[in-house]
Order: C-alpha cells, then sequence, then structure tokens
C-alpha cells in the first residue's frame, strides 16, 4: 500500500446565512495517498499552491437557505478557484509537473474528476502563479468578457464602474483606460479610492458609503453621461446609473450582489429610461467565454510584462487562515483581490 | 401669384393628459400655392395620401404635461407618418410625382422642408400604398430591427410578443414563424387572438386582460422558456417575461406602453433573474437602422408577393376621421394598423 500524507482540509459547516463567515467553515485533517488509483481514469491529483476567495463563492439563496458554492455538500471540503501543481494524472491533458489553474478544493491535496474541463495549463510562469487566482483566471477573464464583449467599447467612452478595487474591477478599469476611455470607480474605503485613483489610473473614484444622493454623484462624475457601466452591485448604484446613461450606453451586469440577501428583491424604477436613450443591460457569466482564453492571455500578458497592468493581492498565508480571508473578502477588508497561500511551487 | 387652393387640416389643440382624445385636436382648413416659392431650397412639396397613427405619437411626459409627438408646437398640424405624392420640389433627391412615405404633416398639402432627410422613395407601386405607412415603413423597420438585429432570433426559438397585434407585432410574429419559431402573442381582446392563430399562424395567442397571473400564463404557453421577447409594454408583462426567460434569452424592447402614464414608474422587482440567467434587455429605436432598409425590403416584399407574409389594416376615409382613427388606435379599439386615407393617388 502507498504510503499516506496528512491533508488539511477547510470544510463547509452547513447553509449560511448571509454572507459565509470564519464560523461557517471548520478545519480538519485527513489523509491521502499521493498516487491516483488504477482505475481513477481521468483523474487529476494536485497539491493546491493557492486558492481564491470569491463573491460567487456564498451561492444563491435556495429554499432551505443559502449554500456556500453551488456544488456545496455539507461537511465536504469548500469548492473554490485555485493554482495547483500536477502531482499524478490518468487525464490525456495533463502530465506530472504541469502547472494549472481551475476548480479544485480547499484542502492542500485534492483529487480532480469531474471538473477536469475547467482546468487550464499555465504556461506563463514568469509573472506571479497567484495572477492566476485573480488577474490571468476567472476573475480577469470576467474582466475582459464582460468589458470588450458586452461593453463593445471604444476610445473616448465613458466607463463607470462598481466594485472597482475588487478582483474583477481592477482590471476592468486598467482596460478601459489602456484603450484610452474616462473611467471612474466605486469603492467600499478611503484607501481604496486612492488605489484606484494613484496607482490604476482611473480619473475619479470614490467612496459610496460617504454618498447620499448616488444620483447626484454620478451626475457629478459624468456630466456628459455614462457609455459603459459595469455593474457588480445592482440596487440603487443601478438606479442611479440608469439616470445618467448615455444614448446606447451598455450595461454589463456581472453581479448584483446587493440583491442577493433580501426578502423581497428591490423593484427597479428607473428601467424605463433604457427607452429613452436605447440602453442595453445584459448580465453575463465567464463561462460562455472561455474560448477567448487564449486571445485574452495575448492581450493581457504583455501589458503586465511592460508594467502598464498591475494588480493589487491580499495573500493570506496558509489554508488555516482561508476562512478569515474569505469572510474578509465578503465584509471589504481585504486589502486587494484576496488570495490563500497553501504551499510555494 | 399662384392660384392657392383650400387646404384641410388636424391641429393639435394643447397638451394631453393620458392618451390623445379626439378632442385633443381640432379641423381647420387653410389654403395652400400648389408650387413651391423660388427661395424654398431642400423643400418638398407633398399632396398626403395615407396618414399613419402609430404609438410613439403621443410623445412623453414634460413637466409641463404630455406632448402629442414630439415636435409638436400648440396650434399647428400633427406631425406624423404618411405616404405622399411630391407635386414640386426644390429638392435633389425629389421630383414631381415620386411616391414617398415619410415624416409629413396632417393636411391635405404639406410643404416639407427640415425633415426630408426621413423621406424613402417608394419604388415598389406593386403592393397595397397604404402598407408604407406600416408593414413596409417605420412599423415594419421596427419589426424587423428588433427581430433581427435585437433578438439574434435562430431556427427553433421561443418567441414571445406583446402587442402582437399592432402594427409592429403582426411582422415579429410572422418573420418568427418563417424562421422556424414557436410564436406566442398577446392582445387586448378575443378577435385579435383569434386573428393571430387564425391569420398569422401563430401557434398560441392569449387576452392578456381575461389573464389573472402573467407568470402563470407564460408558464403555460412556454413550458421550456422564452428565448426572445419582444416588448411592446412593460410593468407586469415585463415582470412575468423575466421569470420565464431562457438561458441567455433577449429581450427586445420597443416600447414600454404600460409606464408612460404612471405619476411614478412601476419597480421592476424581477430584474435580478438576468444575472441566474445571462439575460439580454436591450431598448432600441428604429433610427438607427434604416440604414437596413433596402435588405428589409428585399426580405419582406417577395413574402407579401408570395403571400407569405400579410397584414390587418383598419383604413379611416377622410383627414376629418384622423382625430377618431387616432383615439380608437390608443384605445385598441382599431380592428388593425390605423391608417387614415387622405386622398387615392
Amino acid at each position: 500500500m502507498e504510503e499516506q500524507v496528512s491533508n488539511k482540509q477547510v470544510l463547509a459547516a452547513g447553509l449560511i446565512a448571509g454572507n459565509p463567515k470564519q464560523t461557517d467553515m471548520y478545519l480538519q485533517t485527513s489523509t491521502i495517498t499521493l498516487q491516483l488509483p488504477p482505475e481513477a481514469s481521468n483523474a487529476v491529483l494536485v497539491k493546491n499552491l493557492y486558492l481564491s476567495c470569491d463573491p460567487y463563492m456564498r451561492g444563491t439563496k435556495t429554499t432551505f437557505g443559502t449554500r456556500l458554492f453551488y456544488s456545496f455538500s455539507p461537511h465536504s471540503p469548500i469548492i473554490g478557484y485555485g493554482v495547483c501543481e500536477v502531482l499524478d494524472s490518468k487525464h490525456p491533458n495533463f502530465k506530472k509537473g504541469d502547472l494549472v489553474w481551475g476548480v479544485t478544493q480547499w484542502e492542500e491535496y485534492s483529487i480532480i474528476t469531474t471538473m477536469t474541463d475547467s482546468l487550464f495549463e499555465i504556461e506563463h510562469t514568469d509573472v506571479s502563479l497567484s495572477y492566476y487566482t485573480g488577474l490571468l483566471g476567472m476573475p480577469g477573464m470576467t474582466a475582459y468578457a464582460g468589458f470588450y464583449e458586452v461593453g463593445v467599447p471604444k476610445k473616448g467612452d465613458y466607463v463607470f464602474i462598481s466594485s472597482a478595487f475588487g478582483a474583477v474591477g481592477q482590471l476592468v478599469g486598467q482596460l478601459a483606460k489602456l484603450m484610452g476611455c474616462y473611467v471612474v470607480g466605486s469603492a467600499g474605503s478611503k484607501d481604496k479610492v486612492e488605489i484606484l485613483k494613484n496607482k490604476f489610473g482611473f480619473d475619479g473614484a470614490f467612496n459610496y458609503k460617504e454618498e447620499k444622493d448616488l444620483n447626484a454623484t454620478l451626475k457629478r462624475y459624468f456630466p456628459k453621461g455614462i457609455d459603459i457601466y459595469f455593474d457588480n452591485v445592482g440596487g440603487d448604484m443601478f438606479e442611479a446609473a440608469l439616470l445618467n446613461m448615455r444614448r446606447r450606453g451598455r450595461i454589463a451586469v456581472a453581479g448584483m450582489i446587493s440583491q442577493y440577501d433580501l426578502d423581497e428583491p428591490q423593484g427597479i424604477k428607473n428601467l424605463v429610461n433604457i427607452i429613452y436613450k436605447q440602453i442595453k443591460i445584459e448580465a453575463f457569466t465567464v463561462y460562455d467565454y472561455y474560448h477567448l482564453y487564449p486571445k485574452f492571455l495575448d492581450t493581457v500578458l504583455p501589458y503586465i510584462r511592460e508594467g502598464k497592468i498591475t494588480y493589487v493581492e491580499d495573500i493570506a498565508e496558509g489554508l488555516e487562515n482561508g476562512p478569515a480571508a474569505l469572510e474578509a473578502m465578503f465584509t471589504g477588508r481585504s486589502a486587494g483581490k484576496q488570495v490563500v497561500l497553501v504551499a510555494r511551487a
């Protein structure tokens, strides 16, 4: 019999109320054999290096309560995106030693069986590996697809981004600036607002918590109106944006996080404005755009190497700090894209 | 001095409350010289043959009240689409004897000066000239642009059309059937519902006034959901449609007539559903698509000649019956696309 090693894991305790808290998760150490059994066809055994904390992980409300990630079952490891090293493979596309990113589990070692389609081989290692949880991973691809494919930007467009300091928003803003757009973002703290302006070169940024009248705020930042609104929050910000869109403006909806916890969703009163200005509102998911991933890398990698695109990460060290990191991301306390470092490559 | 002839006119009395009524208009007879003065460069003098009654003519609420058509000024002839014969022209694109359709005024003879850009020459006269107020005019082009360009249909799509018996809806439904879609429409009377099913070949149709729970109604007609919703009404129907859209469904918004008279617009509570299904909502205006008019004619004219597309009109005879016809269109009493016959060609 093969030698077994210990495998630290973060498990989901049960259904959650609202955003996940540390107490919705618990640590456990099990054991694992670092070799796939012969019958594990198409499976991949990986060592998890970085795990990603993302807003979608809170899932949506069901009749029974809110789940932590959509494929969650209680007392099993949390599922999420990560960067991994392949230790063993029975899958034709992967071999020992490969670095991959995709859907894995919150533990030191994982056997990936059903989600191997979602694994991308990492070919470029001259940039930080952790970027494949964010800038070069699912959030980055979300930014790229939402901005270019849904937003259909052109030079000089007026672009507004909510949650602009988030894992997605950071890149949307920088792509928009590189295209020659005027870019304003909202975030939830003074520090984040400063980084948006000083590090990412946004033309403007504001702390939405300090604004009493979001319509007036947007009018101040966009006296000529908004061409593209990249929406991550919905609700009051969406209402204000609807009042400030320009003719044939586009609203790319990546999420409406303000709405998920409400017992009854907020009625959107300004929707009729889309008629007067011929507005497009399009909700999208990155899953429909992964075929563009090679094109995305061709676009973004050179910018990273030239220092024209940068990224702010908040890396928690150690899987045992994962639950706190996930809670921090949901409460807006993370000082950048929240990552958990499990092991160095 | 040239001989003058009498020119019967329909004038707007003032601002209106809600939908226009006969009493918001009045008749007057003035005189006109049937020759353009030498200084009228780029002007066209026309004899109006058919005038069109269209929903957009009620305009939108202003601080002062609702206007009858956007460029209305009190005690001037109502502005609207029509089919006309050119009697005199100082415009390089038009000559005496031409038949045109476009924006004219509600009177027997009009001098068109500023809106000549909106005039289209009628080249095909083997079909009913009145069709250029509807099927082959602005409403037809609205149907074509909304269905093909905004709706992006494919064979087998499930298509729902509100105001399906209207000047636009009639064509949307027939284009969708010709493409191999499953088509259901809503209308406001039993007679209209019968025509949708029996004359236009809709797979289903219902009288929305008899439905208590529109969500249940749509679930009944679309057990697998809706791919394209062609929206003319907004409000409760829009809410119900949002609950029944399929993944990546498209809502083409031509109008939201249920919303224009409300003091405060109805809050749309189901908007968050666009996230779960990646829905696109796009409001559009025909003015952005007139460059496709030749392509539109190439598509629709053969279908008309082959009897594969038909059209139901309600033609009021005589300009003096125009105000009653316009009121009938707004109250849903018209038995087809409402047209006013002013003079035969």
